[in-house]
């Protein structure tokens, strides 16, 4: 990835631009993140930049359909902005994503996004679309989880130093993986906002949803022939289930074994991503070796 | 529709097959139905088998994948019976169909089948094999809602004489239509169990869902370009919705004229179906005429 020559040149400070295309921040969030990574990177402070329409309230979202699109735009076509960084999921990003992805100018192929959950549908159009830099991992809310700072310091470290260390394990080293919540994934399937994910390791994770549901998604995901080109799948953390009645009388890992087998995809495993404070970074595609101009330790 | 030789020569009977391909029915509709078939049709009472697998029980399913499965060919693959009818709802076809589909045999193609909510996943695949009567309308189950008689009186009705007081008011009389529970659908997208609706008027309605996953079902359904060549849209009722955090902002019929604006899918208002006993029987395809040689009052 190119970064932006004036960034690379003249100044030392990444600058990192918060957006919100689905639901709204809350405002703790902007004093919280600000102080973590002025104490992680003292002398290299990075600048973030809180987008006002983070704190935009419109029914669900934060802020109308159009507004939430601008406010992405006007970070991700913004020369001066090293990274797009997703305040947070809830839902609204597929509200915008079409507008969006149509007033995308070349600026934006020079940046770093990173989110997760409801943001997965504009990491995988953004993916689609041949950015390069786009990954999954935490967004700038995680900071509110017990120990969030973990999650934050962790997108901190991709963004700033594209740092290995926050690579989930298997992940890098040029193989290519993708990560994304199921329902989100599904989605997706069968719309021209579909990526893909052929050859890709596909990890995927879920929150808030009943065993059947997961059932449901992993039908419905594997069922997908496009899906089926990946080299495989990993299952990320199931977090907060809700009660099945009766009993499922499976559990996600004999769920998602179940349906690779059942369509062919290779298991690979455990992924270590979820809503949780230790989701970390998947890249979209293969990883980028660090190539900021930072003085490193 | 042909209907079977045997029964149309020598007997006035319809004969009915229960099969529960997805969650476990109630015993108790399994007495009471009979009896309301036995009062509406008290000179040709249909014979209403309940298949043994309807009782079974295998976790969250009513039996194993196996044995739903064979429970469904056993009647459908039956020269004896006319009809197929879904016991009820719940989770559970996708994980059977592909084994149902490729079973069938010549006399399935000669019934009615009639089922809604998770019954579209084989509602849907039926229909895309060229099957001539499959509809959307009551399962046995409905019997236990307050005042469920009326729902399964219509679906008897239909099975019984394809009476066409039981359609949804603007089907029939040659217009091409197909109804299904949203999320059901858009778990069918872009999978090979997709269903052609060109040039059908699509009917959908919700039970159980936030307000955002009713926006999110019918951006993924919109969103699909073999979708958007249906004849226009029409928007059941969605009932037992749950609590939208924050309020979402709009309702479900301002939802899906928003969506039906943006994909250019002609809105064509409400429909007469959903998850409660006005539920009414929407055909795949065109309505057949009646057929039956029972005795017209």
């Amino acid at each position: 990835m190119q970064r932006r020559l004036g960034a690379w040149m003249s100044e030392q400070r990444c600058r990192i631009g918060v957006v919100a295309p689905a639901s709204r921040m809350s405002p703790e969030v902007a004093e919280r993140v600000p102080t973590l990574a002025k104490s992680l990177y003292p002398d290299r402070t990075p600048e973030i930049i809180f987008h006002p329409q983070c704190f935009a309230s419109h029914g669900h979202f934060a802020g109308d359909d159009e507004t939430r699109g601008q406010a992405f735009l006007d970070i991700a076509n913004d020369e001066t902005y090293d990274a797009v960084w997703f305040a947070r999921g809830g839902y609204g990003s597929c509200r915008v994503v079409e507008a969006v992805m149509s007033s995308l100018t070349e600026p934006s192929r020079r940046k770093t996004y990173v989110g997760y959950s409801d943001a997965g549908v504009l990491l995988a159009a953004l993916y689609r679309a041949g950015f390069e830099t786009v990954a999954h991992g935490p967004v700038a809310q995680d900071i509110l989880r017990d120990g969030g700072e973990e999650a934050v310091g962790r997108a901190l470290a991709w963004m700033v130093d594209l740092s290995p260390e926050a690579l989930e394990s298997t992940a890098g080293r040029g193989k290519m993986t993708a990560a994304f919540n199921m329902t989100v994934l599904s989605q997706l399937l069968g719309t021209p906002l579909q990526p893909d994910l052929g050859g890709h390791v596909l990890m995927l994770e879920e929150v808030g949803e009943a065993m059947y549901r997961i059932d449901r998604s992993l039908f419905h995901i594997t069922s997908n022939a496009e899906i089926r080109r990946v080299s495989g799948m990993m299952l990320g953390r199931c977090s907060n289930i809700t009660p099945n009645e009766p009993d499922f009388g499976m559990n996600e890992e004999e769920i998602a074994r179940y349906w690779c087998q059942r369509s062919g995809i290779p298991w690979l495993g455990r992924a270590d991503i979820g809503h949780d404070i230790s989701n970390k970074i998947v890249p979209f595609g293969t990883s980028r070796e660090p190539c900021r101009s930072y003085p490193q330790k």
